[in-house]
């Protein structure tokens, strides 16, 4: 999992509990009822499926494991091992790549290199290959909608839940000094919808698309090194081709071709 | 029907009537007030039909049923059956196709086939099949649209409706404990507008946008299928064409050309 | 007008003034307050009026004037009116079509009839048509832009008014039972400002934007109908092209070159 | 200026001067208060200054100024003045227009006209004059964003003010009867924030994109018109060329080659 | 760092200071409250980088500072910078650039030059650099990002501060005169949260997308010059094309080639 993401889950969990544990003196009991939760997060659960095919929402889980699990990569990585694969298609020609498949983990890239050996032209790569970004580019949105969809009822419930009980508690109000606790319980559902929305779901799905712009980016870079190695480029052309992805100040870290660049 | 969009409806709908009956102790007349709820129903009623031509309101009900009710097919049977109509076609020539029209139960898919039959080229079916295809963007998003429309202007008459409720009260407070019976009534409405548009309109919509995108999904699949028939493509080369649109998981799982694939 | 705009704005109207009626127990002066509905009109109206030119505003009317009583067709009417046109070119030669052209009563088709029959090419059709389109596109946007900013600026003047209303009855709150009435005044600019943006403005731009997508469709359909009549199409080609802009189930119902389909 | 802003902004402010002075009986500076007037102004103007550049912001006045004070023309009376031209060109010659240039007060028509006059090829005129619409899109939007900034920012500020005079007011509550002052204090930061966005900031920003996009649609006439003359086009091509940006009830109204249209 | 930036950064901060203190009557900390600054600081903090990688997060550092101290060029200085390079490739030929690469400061026009001056086409020149651009436009939108992710939850954590404050008081409201106390502290949360959203947050986001836009007209400038010298135009040509991006008042003021424009 990315450190950043559990970090920031975990402690803004406990940041939120130390809160409600402080403000009620110790008694958490204060900010629970049973049926607010019940409703808030049953309720946008139930609206959220309202909205979705049953397969589709199934899909979310893996969505969320896949893009919080797999292991990161750097740009650089994918640049350094599309260079070394250049130099072993030099040497010893494009059909020695296939030895090399074996290393590469990354399901797109080892297509790619795949069609290069097959003897695919390079339009019909791209055709190929962008169709695949594409379809995931599909797949992603929806996980990052249905989380979208959550953050945005669960306010709504929350809200719908607090008006239930306002009207509840103003239409039975025999006894004044029960006005404070019916309010309280009121506004428990406020409280629930707009944490979930906030501290879970809307930072989620933010996650996921911060996450789906990175792995976009490292499949254009493997696109790109893919075609660089089809078109038979020197691998000092396929890092300098590549290297433009990487912010100035990493560019020379690259180990490129032929060991590290600083041994020139 | 979609599974999860039944028992999405049902669950919430069921879970809101139990939290009033929790909330009101088992009067559910006290959150029912006839004035408001027409108000509401009735007020977002007529603004959307204000929006509306009458023909135009009245495709809203044929889009949802279709929507809800057509049988959902996935894209793995999509290709598996244009791989078999490959597999016909390069049997016993295009023209057996006439005989497997019979099978194909989708419209659209239909249509393009019988392009194929008649010999049409590339290039003027993708373009008829494309002009269908905006057609249909545009008659979906039209009947979102109205969904759309009552979601946005059943809370704005909610409010209305609790404006002129607090007026009303604010106005004749000779008796102070009538303030919060009256304050309830008023919020009747906020309550209705934001139950109809949060359970009902908008998830609708939400539903009706994310069919929409698996039809657009499953229409480009059967249009590339359609494509490559035309081109008398090799039905491994149509199967690898069209399992693109597939996630990675699943693309072993489809039966390829002469019997499911694990048995080559 | 469309009946179902008239029913609409006239329906919610009905019901607001009952509403406001049952709400004051038949004092419908309770709701009406001069100078807060001279703030909130006049506000909306000046403020809308910084945004514009002089000549500019004046063109509203008429756009809203022809976008509610100009005689609707429907894309059916056209495709058949067409089909006859392109029966009588190829039947008496192209330019039998001027005589033709007194029973077509819509400018824009008129316009492309004549550059069919003045022998112009496909290319310049196309591009002095879609100028016109984008020009109407232009002038559209702008009459549905000014019902937008008074559906902006009206719920704002309301909120200014309130405003205004709660800090003076704060500032001379001597009599504690004229409270109430003062908060009742001061809500009522909110309440007009939600219900002319709600129940008038955002509906008629509403309408605006479906109404313009309908005629872009309308034009949309005459733009292909007249390039198939310059390109000398068989009727029933013709009739082909242009029924992928009717749902599947009306396609049957157009009545195709020769007669009704059905006595083919 | 232009009358409808100019009347607007007046009467929008003198609608409410008169407000404020009739809500407070006559006692104006009731709704005056110095501290609140300082943070929402002088607030919104840092934290505007914060988002720019220092030579940026100072030139918002100049962009301002010259939106409301330049001389506007309509669409027909550029496309008479091209024709004109055209006129002129054909029958004394392109370089004849080098003593028509005096008349042309626009920068970009004369600079188009020069080109055209120095024989520049159709493809280089379009896209010299196509940079420049794109910068000046570009210095307009940056005007109307500073704007926007003012217009998002004033009301945020107002907020605060409140929150602030609210939290004040609670902590020091030994005196009730001061209660109501206090709120009312705190309510003129909101109330400031708003009629500061919505009666000044917000409107002068729309009318500022709107201004922008007649400016546009007029570089547009230009560009065409300057393009017809490049190509020699008779002058009454030209005229069918550009009034497809007139509405169709005003194209008969321009004066055409020869004289006004009606006497041919 | 940018004048205007440090300007109002400094006087916001300033006057909000002053505001709290003089509404606080000298005593500034009635509005401070530690667990409540905890909650909001610290909970945005912990949310945003749920939303973030690590590696992520920590260049919005860099990107921040590289944007207020990295020195500004205007597009003038930039356009006389091309012409002198310019004239200088004019008469000693374009290797001769090679010397005057150690005036060029910026990396990116200096990339430019040396390509130019290793002969690299003009299309590949274009493709390299705008690789470049966009790259440095992802990068860009990423720093933005963060920042908006923080004005976006930063008022969210303020909300569910004060809904758990208003919990806790209601549930515990023994002592009617605690209530104001009480009701202050909850809406400290509030009040943090629209302070930082609206006085640092957005306004830097702002900023940077101002910087960011600034930037990416003066990379098109050297864009458009370092293919100007690449054509190997006449450094007039090369002004006339560069000026279009310069305001019509400032044209004037640019220093030709062969010294200041005027003495021609």
């Amino acid at each position: 999992m990315d450190l950043a993401t559990a970090i920031g889950l975990l402690a803004a969990a406990g940041m939120l509990v130390w809160t409600l544990w402080s403000g009620s003196g110790g008694a958490l009991s204060t900010f629970w009822d049973t049926p607010s939760a019940v409703l808030v997060l049953g309720g946008s659960l139930f609206v959220v499926l309202t909205t979705q095919a049953l397969d589709k929402f199934l899909t979310l889980f893996g969505v969320l494991k896949r893009s919080f699990f797999v292991k990161r990569r750097t740009v650089a990585q994918i640049i350094e091992q599309i260079i070394k694969l250049g130099e072993l298609a030099r040497r010893e020609g494009v059909l020695s790549l296939e030895n090399a498949l074996g290393d590469v983990e990354d399901e797109f890239l080892a297509n790619g290199i795949r069609l290069v050996i097959d003897g695919t032209a390079a339009g019909e790569i791209e055709q190929i290959l962008e169709a695949e970004l594409e379809a995931m580019d599909g797949r992603h949105s929806q996980g990052k909608g249905i989380l979208d969809t959550f953050g945005k009822y669960s306010p709504a419930m929350g809200m719908i839940g607090t008006l239930i009980g306002l009207v509840a508690m103003l239409q039975s109000m025999d006894d004044p000094s029960q006005i404070g606790t019916g309010m309280a319980v009121a506004l428990l559902t406020t409280m629930y919808g707009a944490i979930l929305a906030n501290m879970l779901f809307l930072p989620l799905a933010d996650k996921l698309s911060y996450r789906h712009e990175e792995e976009m980016l490292l499949r254009t870079v493997m696109l790109r090194g893919i075609l660089s190695l089809q078109a038979g480029d020197n691998p000092r052309v396929t890092q300098a081709k590549l290297s433009v992805f990487l912010p100035v100040n990493l560019r020379d870290s690259i180990e490129g071709p032929g060991g590290p660049k600083k041994e020139e």
